[in-house]
């Protein structure tokens, strides 16, 4: 059912970054659910992680680790999300880490546990002790797709993504993973996704580039506007290709922090097009605004309206229903007359009413596509913005209605 | 579909307001699709309207009318919304009003428009002159039913209530309708809502009262998240009964105000029971919250969450996706530790974990149930609220994506 979006090809691997991917029984359909990264000493690392003020066990520990020492590993688990499970869940997630760091002889404080699964479960710590040994035993730097593989759970398709560039007359590679499907909305909804790099980068910077890419591509992205308690994004860069450390005031920055803009983009739009039951990849575009605030409530409101959402489901042009989520987005003196919409480049709305040359044809035409953008020129500015999301369909109702998440 | 709804028995006719449904041609299907009603002279008249910053050309006019002279005369339309059409729909609502006041013998100001229906599309001018001459001649105080009927689109009951209470030793009669189904969230979703009382009322202590009750009703509700362009709540006071003037110190002013909550609330849960292919009706009732504010940030989260309405529709006791929607309201300095979480009366969670008493059974046995309360404790304070909302159901999909609303 992905939107435009099919299997990953030409997955590179990364210099300095080993990892697996087993099936240890934390699922029950006997697929892959246990993942493990070994970076190399020496690597730099930046994280971003869900504002849900729920966050679940292992967010709470890996955030904590992180304050400690540089990871040097990466526990992820697709099966059990272990939040909502108390004292009991954190004790459960600093033994994995034990278990992580004995496995690959470094200290528990160096490895951050990530988890994505159904919330409020125990964790199966019995299948967990075998399935730490066993993945660690198969560690290699080609396993991208097995990993892009074994932290799905509704997803149906595999997200990676690999991008070359020159720093220094060097080549350096980025490759990057990603999953979700459901449960997502701004602000790191129910979503992992791994970076890796064997670019030296001084570790604020990592950092910086990490939150600017985010903000434009995971933070700008909605399914069903629910945000989850485990979501986290990790850029880690290895320095195994021994270019110059890149710094905010290197030369080559730019180039580097783009090349991390289109890795978070693809990575995050994916999981648009892989959204529970989508038929339509839909851009809401925002443009004119007198802030970004105003931009995003705009976008987000018609991106999260049901009516809306069910309209793209149908191909149906029904403009109305776009016209009045802008309407309740809670802008401040919209003036009603200014506001201007478009479906691709059909003008639908101009000056408050139907524009006198909208033919419902012509909506049609552009409804009818599988790729769709909504444009809506708010004229009180020069702001513009973008968040992706999906229709919502039948398909959505009957995987939640089905599915324990 | 409706959830424990029937059609409504006993609906008293109220002296001093008469009233007509008529099927004029808006609707294609050949329901009633207009209805009028005429106030005696010297009532006394209340509003409300939708708070979208893109309000319909009727509610426009109505706001306006209403700043002019009490109304003599309300005309609805339920086939067109009459919003998103610029100078044209304007101009058509004050022809409308123009007709009926040459029907009734009255000022054009003393007409309110009022419409829901198709957004976008220009107002069948013809068949609504005609219609306002037939629906003029059937006026009777007996015609509520019809007119809750007539007031009807995605609708499969008609609602409306009425109640009778004792003013200075006399017997007053409060009789009430609404239409809703879809679009429906706070600040007057697709909803009218149109109530009569032969009480006697001084104007500002009935709007006084009007406010106070749809707070608690018509602006606790949510079926979809989406606020609709038109949306109106009406209550008229005839003074017909010749009871003494009601005002904010009379004796009788709060059995007055009470009869008027009881009316809106069971018109506005009834709206939720006929919510669009609902299945469920839902209590979300937040408690020791530390302000009412972030009580309905909890409960419409809730109620918005489309996670948490595919559960309800599945009947599935997922209490995770109810936390996460908890823990993603944006509550600040949300202690999880401190948030306790009922299904009816069975505790599933406190301490921040799943209560040690919690079975899967007992949750079970609530979410088989048709009507369900979903209670969360913050323990922050002493405030607490209600909303009332629907699941999400293979239903509500298929009548919004066939539905050209």
């Amino acid at each position: 059912m992905a939107v435009g979006l099919s299997e990953p090809v030409n997955i590179l691997p990364v210099a300095g970054i080993e990892l697996a991917s087993v099936a240890c029984g934390i699922k029950s359909d006997g697929r892959d659910d246990l993942v493990l990264f070994k970076i190399d000493p020496g690597s730099s690392c930046a994280a971003t992680f869900t504002k849900n003020a729920f966050s679940a066990a292992p967010v709470v520990l890996a955030k904590k680790h992180l304050t400690q020492s540089p990871p040097r590993a990466l526990l992820i688990n697709s099966g059990n999300a272990n939040a909502g499970t108390g004292e009991q869940g954190l004790q459960d997630a600093v033994q994995s880490c034990e278990w992580v760091a004995r496995a690959i002889q470094c200290n528990p404080e160096e490895v951050l546990p990530l988890s994505t699964g159904v919330i409020g479960e125990p964790m199966p710590m019995d299948v967990l002790d075998s399935g730490v040994k066993l993945v660690s035993q198969q560690l290699s730097t080609d396993n991208w797709m097995a990993a892009a593989q074994g932290i799905m759970t509704t997803d149906t398709v595999a997200k990676a993504i690999s991008k070359q560039i020159t720093i220094s007359g060097k080549l350096i590679t980025i490759t990057g993973i990603s999953k979700g499907s459901g449960m997502i909305c701004p602000n790191m909804a129910t979503m992992l996704a791994f970076i890796g790099t064997d670019a030296k980068v001084e570790n604020s910077y990592l950092q910086q580039c990490l939150d600017n890419a985010v903000a434009k591509s995971f933070n700008s992205i909605t399914v069903d506007s629910d945000t989850s308690t485990n979501d986290a994004c990790i850029l880690m860069a290895s320095g195994a290709s021994e270019t110059p450390l890149i710094k905010a005031d290197s030369a080559d920055a730019t180039t580097f922090s783009q090349a991390v803009d289109e890795v978070c983009l693809h990575l995050a739009q994916s999981i648009v097009r892989d959204g529970e039951g989508a038929t339509k990849f839909v851009s809401v575009n925002v443009v004119t605004a007198a802030s970004l605030s105003e931009a995003r409530d705009v976008a987000y409101t018609i991106a999260h309206s049901p009516l809306v959402k069910t309209a793209l489901f149908a191909s149906d042009p029904n403009w109305g229903r776009i016209l009045a989520a802008v309407g309740r987005a809670g802008i401040e003196n919209l003036v009603l007359e200014d506001v201007s919409l478009y479906l691709d480049d059909v003008c639908i709305v101009s000056g408050g009413c139907r524009d006198a040359a909208y033919t419902e044809e012509a909506g049609q035409k552009v409804m009818d596509q599988s790729e769709i953008t909504i444009k809506v020129a708010l004229g009180r500015g020069d702001i513009s913005t973008t968040v992706w999301t999906t229709d919502l369909s039948h398909d959505y109702v009957t995987i939640n209605s089905d599915y324990r998440s």
